[in-house]
Protein backbone atom coordinates (compact mmCIF):
# COMPACT_ATOMS: atom_id res chain seq x y z
CA UNK A 1 0.00 0.00 0.00
CA UNK A 2 1.90 3.10 -1.18
CA UNK A 3 1.26 6.89 -0.23
CA UNK A 4 -0.94 9.00 -2.67
CA UNK A 5 1.74 11.76 -3.72
CA UNK A 6 -0.82 12.56 -6.43
CA UNK A 7 -3.69 14.46 -4.77
CA UNK A 8 -1.32 17.83 -4.04
CA UNK A 9 0.96 18.15 -6.66
CA UNK A 10 3.05 15.38 -5.51
CA UNK A 11 3.21 16.59 -1.69
CA UNK A 12 1.81 14.65 1.56
CA UNK A 13 1.47 16.62 4.44
CA UNK A 14 3.98 15.68 7.10
CA UNK A 15 3.15 16.87 10.83
CA UNK A 16 5.91 16.33 13.33
CA UNK A 17 5.42 15.65 16.79
CA UNK A 18 7.93 15.04 19.97
CA UNK A 19 7.24 11.46 20.98
CA UNK A 20 7.52 12.07 24.48
CA UNK A 21 5.62 15.13 25.23
CA UNK A 22 3.22 14.67 22.30
CA UNK A 23 3.63 18.56 21.20
CA UNK A 24 3.83 19.34 17.67
CA UNK A 25 6.47 20.41 16.67
CA UNK A 26 5.63 21.89 12.97
CA UNK A 27 4.26 21.02 10.11
CA UNK A 28 5.90 20.01 6.41
CA UNK A 29 5.62 18.80 3.31
CA UNK A 30 7.26 15.99 1.57
CA UNK A 31 7.59 14.79 -2.17
CA UNK A 32 8.08 10.78 -2.51
CA UNK A 33 11.68 11.55 -2.27
CA UNK A 34 11.99 13.13 0.84
CA UNK A 35 9.65 10.43 2.14
CA UNK A 36 12.42 8.20 1.10
CA UNK A 37 15.30 9.65 2.51
CA UNK A 38 13.05 10.15 5.72
CA UNK A 39 13.10 6.53 6.32
CA UNK A 40 16.26 5.57 5.18
CA UNK A 41 18.32 8.32 6.70
CA UNK A 42 16.03 8.42 10.17
CA UNK A 43 16.33 11.73 9.86
CA UNK A 44 13.04 13.95 8.99
CA UNK A 45 13.59 15.50 5.37
CA UNK A 46 10.82 17.54 3.47
CA UNK A 47 10.32 19.03 0.43
CA UNK A 48 10.18 23.06 0.00
CA UNK A 49 7.28 24.24 -1.58
CA UNK A 50 9.23 27.63 -1.64
CA UNK A 51 12.58 27.12 -2.33
CA UNK A 52 11.50 23.76 -5.00
CA UNK A 53 14.17 21.70 -3.05
CA UNK A 54 14.67 18.82 -0.77
CA UNK A 55 15.91 19.79 3.20
CA UNK A 56 16.85 17.84 5.74
CA UNK A 57 15.48 19.83 8.91
CA UNK A 58 18.53 20.53 10.85
CA UNK A 59 21.09 20.11 7.65
CA UNK A 60 21.94 23.93 8.72
CA UNK A 61 21.03 24.24 12.37
CA UNK A 62 21.85 21.45 13.63
CA UNK A 63 18.48 20.99 15.41
CA UNK A 64 17.22 17.34 13.54
CA UNK A 65 14.68 15.64 13.89
CA UNK A 66 15.03 11.79 14.62
CA UNK A 67 12.27 9.71 13.36
CA UNK A 68 11.02 7.53 16.14
CA UNK A 69 7.66 6.46 14.41
CA UNK A 70 6.04 7.32 11.22
CA UNK A 71 2.34 6.65 10.84
CA UNK A 72 -0.22 7.37 7.88
CA UNK A 73 -3.76 8.47 7.21
CA UNK A 74 -6.81 6.94 6.20
CA UNK A 75 -6.43 8.82 2.73
CA UNK A 76 -2.55 8.28 2.55
CA UNK A 77 -1.97 11.91 2.01
CA UNK A 78 -0.39 12.34 5.40
CA UNK A 79 1.92 11.33 7.61
CA UNK A 80 2.40 11.88 11.23
CA UNK A 81 6.59 11.21 11.86
CA UNK A 82 6.76 11.18 15.88
CA UNK A 83 10.45 12.54 16.61
CA UNK A 84 12.98 13.69 18.97
CA UNK A 85 14.22 16.51 18.52
CA UNK A 86 17.70 17.83 18.57
CA UNK A 87 18.69 20.96 19.91
CA UNK A 88 16.65 22.95 21.74
CA UNK A 89 14.01 24.39 19.00
CA UNK A 90 12.31 23.27 15.84
CA UNK A 91 11.65 26.74 14.77
CA UNK A 92 14.12 28.82 13.07
CA UNK A 93 12.53 32.03 14.93
CA UNK A 94 13.92 30.76 18.11
CA UNK A 95 11.05 28.77 19.38
CA UNK A 96 10.46 25.02 20.05
CA UNK A 97 7.57 24.28 18.60
CA UNK A 98 6.39 25.91 15.55
CA UNK A 99 3.28 26.55 17.18
CA UNK A 100 4.14 29.42 19.87
CA UNK A 101 0.85 31.64 18.39
CA UNK A 102 -2.52 31.09 20.31
CA UNK A 103 -5.60 32.84 19.17
CA UNK A 104 -7.04 34.97 21.58
CA UNK A 105 -10.14 37.41 20.91
CA UNK A 106 -9.25 36.88 17.86
CA UNK A 107 -6.11 37.68 17.76
CA UNK A 108 -2.87 35.44 17.31
CA UNK A 109 -0.77 36.03 20.50
CA UNK A 110 2.97 34.92 20.93
CA UNK A 111 1.92 32.56 24.30
CA UNK A 112 5.22 30.92 24.42
CA UNK A 113 9.10 31.90 25.72
CA UNK A 114 12.28 31.97 23.39
CA UNK A 115 14.18 28.37 23.93
CA UNK A 116 17.05 29.34 22.20
CA UNK A 117 18.81 32.83 20.05
CA UNK A 118 18.18 32.18 15.86
CA UNK A 119 20.50 34.86 15.50
CA UNK A 120 23.57 32.90 16.60
CA UNK A 121 21.91 29.32 15.19
CA UNK A 122 21.28 30.71 11.71
CA UNK A 123 22.79 34.17 11.27
CA UNK A 124 19.81 36.17 10.88
CA UNK A 125 19.36 33.92 7.97
CA UNK A 126 15.67 32.70 7.78
CA UNK B 1 -1.69 39.27 11.83
CA UNK B 2 -3.55 37.35 8.82
CA UNK B 3 -3.03 33.72 8.03
CA UNK B 4 -1.25 33.45 5.00
CA UNK B 5 -4.31 30.98 2.51
CA UNK B 6 -2.93 32.39 -0.72
CA UNK B 7 0.71 29.61 -0.43
CA UNK B 8 -1.23 26.76 -1.42
CA UNK B 9 -4.24 27.66 -3.52
CA UNK B 10 -6.42 29.23 -0.46
CA UNK B 11 -5.89 26.85 2.03
CA UNK B 12 -3.92 26.52 5.26
CA UNK B 13 -3.10 23.01 6.66
CA UNK B 14 -5.34 22.33 10.11
CA UNK B 15 -4.00 19.43 12.39
CA UNK B 16 -6.65 18.14 14.54
CA UNK B 17 -5.28 16.94 18.24
CA UNK B 18 -6.77 15.73 21.01
CA UNK B 19 -6.67 18.65 23.84
CA UNK B 20 -5.99 15.92 26.71
CA UNK B 21 -4.58 13.19 25.08
CA UNK B 22 -2.12 14.51 22.90
CA UNK B 23 -3.39 12.05 19.91
CA UNK B 24 -3.37 13.51 16.57
CA UNK B 25 -6.65 12.70 15.49
CA UNK B 26 -6.55 13.52 12.09
CA UNK B 27 -5.28 16.71 8.68
CA UNK B 28 -7.42 18.64 6.89
CA UNK B 29 -7.74 22.19 5.28
CA UNK B 30 -9.79 25.30 6.05
CA UNK B 31 -9.81 28.11 3.25
CA UNK B 32 -10.69 31.27 4.86
CA UNK B 33 -14.24 30.48 5.39
CA UNK B 34 -13.66 27.74 6.95
CA UNK B 35 -11.29 28.52 9.12
CA UNK B 36 -13.88 31.64 10.15
CA UNK B 37 -17.04 29.27 10.67
CA UNK B 38 -15.02 27.13 12.79
CA UNK B 39 -13.78 29.86 15.36
CA UNK B 40 -17.24 31.23 15.34
CA UNK B 41 -19.25 28.03 15.61
CA UNK B 42 -16.80 26.66 17.73
CA UNK B 43 -16.39 23.14 16.09
CA UNK B 44 -14.46 22.37 13.63
CA UNK B 45 -15.25 22.72 10.03
CA UNK B 46 -12.92 22.01 6.94
CA UNK B 47 -12.69 22.70 2.96
CA UNK B 48 -12.68 19.49 1.13
CA UNK B 49 -10.57 19.87 -1.61
CA UNK B 50 -11.96 16.30 -3.20
CA UNK B 51 -15.66 17.50 -3.24
CA UNK B 52 -14.60 21.28 -3.31
CA UNK B 53 -16.94 22.55 -0.88
CA UNK B 54 -17.09 23.25 3.48
CA UNK B 55 -18.04 20.24 5.68
CA UNK B 56 -18.27 20.54 9.24
CA UNK B 57 -16.85 17.58 10.75
CA UNK B 58 -19.97 15.57 12.36
CA UNK B 59 -22.29 17.08 10.24
CA UNK B 60 -23.73 13.21 9.45
CA UNK B 61 -22.35 11.30 11.92
CA UNK B 62 -22.14 13.35 15.32
CA UNK B 63 -18.81 12.87 15.68
CA UNK B 64 -18.15 16.85 15.65
CA UNK B 65 -14.90 18.54 17.16
CA UNK B 66 -14.90 20.81 19.76
CA UNK B 67 -12.43 23.47 19.38
CA UNK B 68 -10.73 24.11 22.63
CA UNK B 69 -7.58 26.20 21.37
CA UNK B 70 -6.47 27.20 17.70
CA UNK B 71 -2.48 28.29 17.14
CA UNK B 72 -0.60 29.14 14.33
CA UNK B 73 2.76 28.26 13.32
CA UNK B 74 5.50 30.99 11.98
CA UNK B 75 5.03 30.93 8.56
CA UNK B 76 0.86 31.64 9.17
CA UNK B 77 -0.22 28.91 7.18
CA UNK B 78 -0.60 26.01 8.95
CA UNK B 79 -2.79 25.87 12.34
CA UNK B 80 -2.93 23.35 15.28
CA UNK B 81 -6.48 23.00 16.56
CA UNK B 82 -7.23 21.02 19.55
CA UNK B 83 -10.26 19.77 20.48
CA UNK B 84 -12.43 17.17 22.40
CA UNK B 85 -13.85 14.76 20.04
CA UNK B 86 -17.57 14.32 19.96
CA UNK B 87 -18.31 10.32 19.94
CA UNK B 88 -16.16 7.02 19.56
CA UNK B 89 -13.91 8.14 16.46
CA UNK B 90 -13.03 10.78 14.18
CA UNK B 91 -12.03 8.46 11.55
CA UNK B 92 -14.85 7.46 9.28
CA UNK B 93 -13.39 4.46 8.90
CA UNK B 94 -14.10 3.30 12.57
CA UNK B 95 -11.22 4.26 14.47
CA UNK B 96 -10.43 6.93 16.93
CA UNK B 97 -7.43 8.33 14.62
CA UNK B 98 -7.11 8.49 11.12
CA UNK B 99 -4.03 7.72 11.93
CA UNK B 100 -4.23 4.18 12.71
CA UNK B 101 -0.98 2.79 10.43
CA UNK B 102 1.95 2.69 11.41
CA UNK B 103 5.12 2.15 9.09
CA UNK B 104 6.77 -1.21 9.96
CA UNK B 105 9.79 -2.88 8.30
CA UNK B 106 8.53 -0.89 5.03
CA UNK B 107 4.69 -1.43 5.44
CA UNK B 108 2.06 0.08 6.26
CA UNK B 109 0.04 -2.23 9.51
CA UNK B 110 -2.78 -1.15 10.82
CA UNK B 111 -2.38 -0.80 14.93
CA UNK B 112 -5.45 0.24 16.40
CA UNK B 113 -8.61 -1.54 17.21
CA UNK B 114 -12.14 0.16 15.47
CA UNK B 115 -14.17 1.81 18.44
CA UNK B 116 -16.88 1.87 16.05
CA UNK B 117 -19.12 0.59 13.25
CA UNK B 118 -18.65 2.98 10.66
CA UNK B 119 -21.55 1.20 8.25
CA UNK B 120 -24.26 2.04 11.33
CA UNK B 121 -22.84 5.46 11.66
CA UNK B 122 -22.47 6.12 7.53
CA UNK B 123 -24.41 3.58 6.23
CA UNK B 124 -21.96 2.29 4.35
CA UNK B 125 -20.58 5.46 2.59
CA UNK B 126 -17.45 7.26 3.40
Amino acid sequence: MELDFQKSDGLITAVIQDYQSGRVLMVGYMNEEAFRRTVDSGFATFYSRSRKKLWMKGEGSGHRLAVKEIATDCDRDAVLVKVEAIGPGVCHEGYESCFFRLLEDDKWKVVDTPTYDPAVIYGGRA
